[in-house]
């Protein structure tokens, strides 16, 4: 895309990063409980950003409290993942242009089709302050192993 | 197993929890920033147990703050998933039985083969102080349609 990239995060992920992964992100809710759940993602080769709704909790979360975390599994191969932790810049999404690049990336289509006419996206940037890319983790767990053993045999 | 069921996970998630899933386990580290990736883990239709030793990272981060969450995907429809937020135990596991359960989950193997002779295994048990469960999620985002649409066509 033209940017920088980001130090922390390497090109050996780009893959991972553009396969259309499921992510997991985690943010903390304004009771202080942590909050876990799967997202889609784009990354142009500097930044990680995810689609939301005003209506979400993760929104009203990351504006309380930016610290933000994702775990990006390789979508055919979780035994190689990316953690990214750091920062969320919250942005308005008035055109819709971010949330329909995600919906042709993932789903061919150029318009995301799902969302209600009240609806107002916001696009979620994550600034990496800290990156974990473990090559191939099979110290890290059984999980790891799982999935190069039995879940794509 | 004889326990009473946790009354917030509801029992058509058991399928999610017991099918050898991978879940994404998001912590605080000590630093303060939010730490979030993929584990193994066991579900007793009362807990979500995960196996980790004590010179992980998220065994410091959970020694200091319990909070923890995980998203659990269905491991062959991640359309479907289970959240559960809550605060983690953290028990010695000096036999290894439970590793060694999970090793036997996952592997089919009796004993877990991958640690070195002076790793101390730990048990997380995450008890849950709120659960999300969405049937269907479509309208939580695209990554729930993509999987239902691209990922197992």
């Amino acid at each position: 895309m033209g940017n920088p990239r980001t130090p922390q995060i390497p090109s050996s992920c780009d893959d991972i990063l553009t396969d259309r992964p499921i992510g997991h992100i985690a943010t903390i809710r304004p009771d202080g409980q942590l909050s876990v759940h799967p997202v889609s993602l784009m990354w142009d080769g500097m930044h990680v950003r995810v689609s939301t709704v005003k209506s979400r909790q993760k929104y009203r979360n990351l504006l309380q409290d930016p610290r933000v975390a994702i775990s990006i599994p390789h979508r055919n191969n979780p035994a190689r993942y990316v953690e990214i932790r750091g920062l969320a810049e919250l942005t308005d999404d008035p055109d819709r242009s971010f949330i329909n690049s995600v919906a042709k990336h993932y789903l061919n289509l150029d318009a995301y089709p799902f969302d209600n006419p009240s609806d107002e996206r916001i696009t979620i940037t994550i600034h990496a302050k800290q990156v974990s890319a473990p090559a191939v983790p099979l110290a890290d767990g059984p999980a790891a192993i799982m999935v190069a053993t039995t879940v794509y045999p």
